[in-house]
């Protein structure tokens, strides 16, 4: 698992530098206090893995043009934008190892920011003079903001079911993933099936990648993200370890689960046994298999496509997204 | 002034109506929340004045093209997200006579709802497979939430400067103004000179509406709008009445000027000493005259134009802007 990290971070070294000097340079023109506050999210070490998936989409389409690490910009200010937003929402006080910048700043300091953020990435969208890539990322928000509206909504529910939950981390990761894949293939001009095997790819690397995250809040030690375990359940979110345990746990093993997910201010050893049930009730199991299927599936996106350095990279990171953590 | 608001709304009623069916329809097949929470705004009661003025600038450069009204739709979801968010910056409790959405729902959910909003009128503006509108949508919404958080940052400043409150009124007001004029001449398909001409007039017509609106909090009475008198003090917005009886006091009354706007939670008589003060201190004065020229200018900007039915509404509009309240 090492060497899978290992090799991926030395095939983009020099992409990742690109899109770091752009995220910079974009920024140059405004409002210091807007810079200020959005360079505090941005420049926290974040991993970059949506905006260099766009750039290794457009190099798996062929594409040399260097505007193409501007337009890649896009997708990271896209999401830091959600971050901003999120965090409100969750009131995480926490973020990248940085307090949040709700806390540092205020609540609406951070919306507006969110929203400076969000703008800047449809001025450089609309610079490509391509109005489906408007649609793709005006899609892209609308899906995000309906599945944390949906989220919210159904904090705590009990019988939130498997099928709800695709679709809300289908809205709140995935398309996001997916649009950054099928936008590189539309800068590179690539023809509508090879958009689509990327989009297809994208699409499918973003639920591993979700599932895995919400697997990671009930490893044993949360040391590998920063993340506190048991973090997604205190904020009442009901993941997929969770729904299907829940749903093959029967008596007194149910109402103790039920009973420790209510609570939400659960103890270490409340924690560790609601931990053994989803092992046993095979919640953890089922997610991991769901996850690797749609591993599987984005690495059979990529068969269409002609064999390039890009595409060996897109292959490690698709493993990487389940062996980072499980 | 009762003529020319019934000239007015005699002349745009069709369009009006036309313009509630499309806001209404756009939102049909969304997560029903969703719907909810922005039909809250939405269905409110607001002007339409947006959406009002790029259909008129459209017909000025003589479209007919029905989904014009669509497109129309873009500056009334974009102005409700831009409330859904400032709402929540200010604190502010009512909108248009209805509790505003963070106190029906939660915070979060209103700045969902926002982003959503904006995000909807991005996908409307991308069918139009016109790149140059985004790019003026991305434009405002860059501008909106730059001039919001500039205000924010200087709430309470004593030494605002009559230059900050241009940029703060342009970028958070006639922006969308000017925005909306444009885009209504670009859906046209009209030249260039037409598209600044109407730009210009939006322009300078936002500027008249803002500081109108600004004079209205300092009115004697504050019924128009059912704003109350004071609210932008309260909050620590120091607008042009008020930035230029500060200039112009001396000694004593500047201490006591300084005393009742830093108090924030003065009283009714406090109060009325305070629109004394901006009376004879020519703070009223400066502002109406300041605004009067842009009204002169915006018509000035029509005079390119060829003569109809729309440029003729679009100059009573101008007129109306100052005409509604002082």
């Amino acid at each position: 698992m090492k060497d899978l990290k290992t090799r991926i971070l030395a095939a983009v070294g020099q992409d990742l530098e690109l899109i770091e000097k752009e995220l910079k340079s974009n920024l140059d023109p405004h409002l210091d206090l807007v810079r200020e506050v959005a360079g505090h999210l941005l420049f926290a070490g974040g991993k970059r893995l949506r905006p260099l998936l766009m750039v290794l989409a457009a190099k798996a389409c062929g594409c040399q043009k260097p505007s193409v690490f501007r337009f890649a910009t896009i997708f990271e200010y896209l999401h830091a934008a959600t971050l901003l937003h999120d965090d409100l929402v969750d009131g995480g006080a926490m973020r990248r190892g940085k307090p949040s910048a709700h806390t540092v700043w205020d609540p609406p300091t951070a919306v507006l920011t969110g929203d400076f953020l969000l703008a800047r990435s449809l001025s450089i969208a609309a610079t490509a003079g391509l109005p489906e890539l408007i649609g793709v990322i005006a899609g892209i928000t609308e899906n995000m903001s309906q599945g944390e509206i949906q989220q919210l909504h159904r904090k705590g529910a009990l019988d939130m079911t498997e099928q709800e939950y695709y679709t809300v981390i289908k809205r709140k990761t995935a398309v996001l993933f997916q649009g950054a894949c099928r936008a590189g293939a539309m800068i590179a001009g690539a023809a509508k099936e090879r958009q689509q095997a990327l989009s297809d790819y994208g699409y499918h690397l973003g639920m591993a990648f979700q599932m895995a995250d919400d697997l990671l809040d009930y490893a044993q030690s949360g040391d590998t993200l920063g993340k506190l375990p048991g973090a997604d359940l205190r904020e009442g979110k009901l993941t997929l370890p969770v729904i299907k345990a829940l749903e093959k746990a029967r008596n007194d093993d149910l109402k103790l689960m039920r009973r420790i997910i209510s609570g939400q201010k659960f103890s270490k050893q409340e924690f560790d046994t609601l931990v053994h049930f989803l092992n046993i009730y095979g919640g953890v199991a089922y997610t991991r298999s769901r996850a690797s299927r749609h591993v599987s599936m984005a690495k059979k996106a990529l068969e269409s496509l002609d064999l390039s350095e890009a595409l060996d990279v897109m292959h490690d990171i698709a493993d990487y997204a389940l062996a980072r953590k499980l």
